[in-house]
């Protein structure tokens, strides 16, 4: 059976809203709380999750370590994931600092500019490698994700590369709408894309003039 | 009539796409080639324009001028708006010097930091104000929009002052869940809950062992 999208994305937020209530010490949560910590209807939650299976008796709610523990399995979040950075401008040194990927399994092991700048420096603990050579050191040290972190103009061509490179997951801050064959899965990190579906509701109040 | 959040998320989308083909200098464009560049079917985008009137006639296409037009009307994407910056570290100084707010009408105007050795320096043209003076800059100086890129234990302080001095669109760095009132707009960008959504695929061909 194939999953919707939506639900998988969907999922993560449960994982997370559970490993908060896992540490808080709960050991059962009802679909209508998890749903409020959220903003999602409590017959969503119920919804989504049958798509996996039984999980919770009726009237009992959840156990909350099981069916966290089901859904990292699902997700493969208990797991390390190897990824790439293409791009070490700005953005990309915010992103090699970033200290919520670590402990969520998440590793950069490479990283790439095509500025000779920078192309040898350390940064994080990381040599710049020549964007020149991405297919040579993907050869050597595969990864699962590619994270692209250059300007729009290059964009599509990083991302074209690293497809050629075996690369299936790919997380795209630059502002463009990528290509991908349909085996692999891009996600887009956007903040004017957040910003923009967020002013048709400002317009009646704003600030501005 | 309330118009579905997910629609109005795709909006934004559907301008970019409009605003590219201007440039190209393409005059009209038909729901299957909009559909086939975003992939989104041509009955989605025929299906979300007409909650806001007619769109172009059957069979002849869309007027990319009109129709781009319109919804940077709907969307409030032909004004600027004013943003303020709460957190200076390095994802705020990233967030400071990307280049596609402005372009876009987006302009950061403000930027707050809790850490005293980064208060009173500039950043990007801007002063850092001290977190602590957050209403009073923003009774001087009224914005539309707030980012926040404080750690996650300090985020929903932060949020809720924001609220409390009228801000009613937050833009979300921090890794949280945050909890605002139901005439606050509030958009999370998060690129673990992105990178979580795409593991669920990768699991079966992964490179880590």
């Amino acid at each position: 059976m194939e999953i919707p999208p939506v639900v998988i994305d969907r999922l993560p937020l449960y994982a997370r809203a559970l490993a908060s209530l896992e540490a808080q010490g709960r050991e059962v949560v009802s679909s209508q709380e998890l749903g409020q910590q959220l903003n999602v209807t409590p017959a969503q939650i119920r919804k989504d999750l049958s798509y996996f299976g039984r999980f919770g008796k009726q009237g009992r709610g959840y156990n909350v370590r099981k069916l966290l523990d089901e859904l990292r399995s699902i997700l493969g979040l208990n797991r390390q994931w190897r990824m790439t950075l293409v791009g070490t401008g700005r953005l990309g040194r915010a992103i090699l600092g970033y200290e919520g990927f670590a402990p969520q399994g998440f590793r950069i092991i490479q990283t790439f500019d095509s500025d000779a700048e920078w192309v040898g420096k350390q940064v994080n603990g990381l040599t710049v490698h020549s964007t020149d050579d991405l297919e040579k050191v993907l050869a050597d040290s595969p990864v699962d994700v590619g994270i692209v972190a250059v300007p729009a103009e290059t964009a599509q061509n990083v991302i074209d590369r690293l497809v050629a490179c075996g690369v299936t997951a790919i997380l795209n801050y630059a502002p463009i709408a990528a290509h991908v064959p349909p085996h692999v899965h891009i996600k887009r990190i956007d903040p004017v894309l957040a910003l923009q579906g967020m002013t048709y509701y400002l317009k009646a109040n704003a600030a501005s003039k």
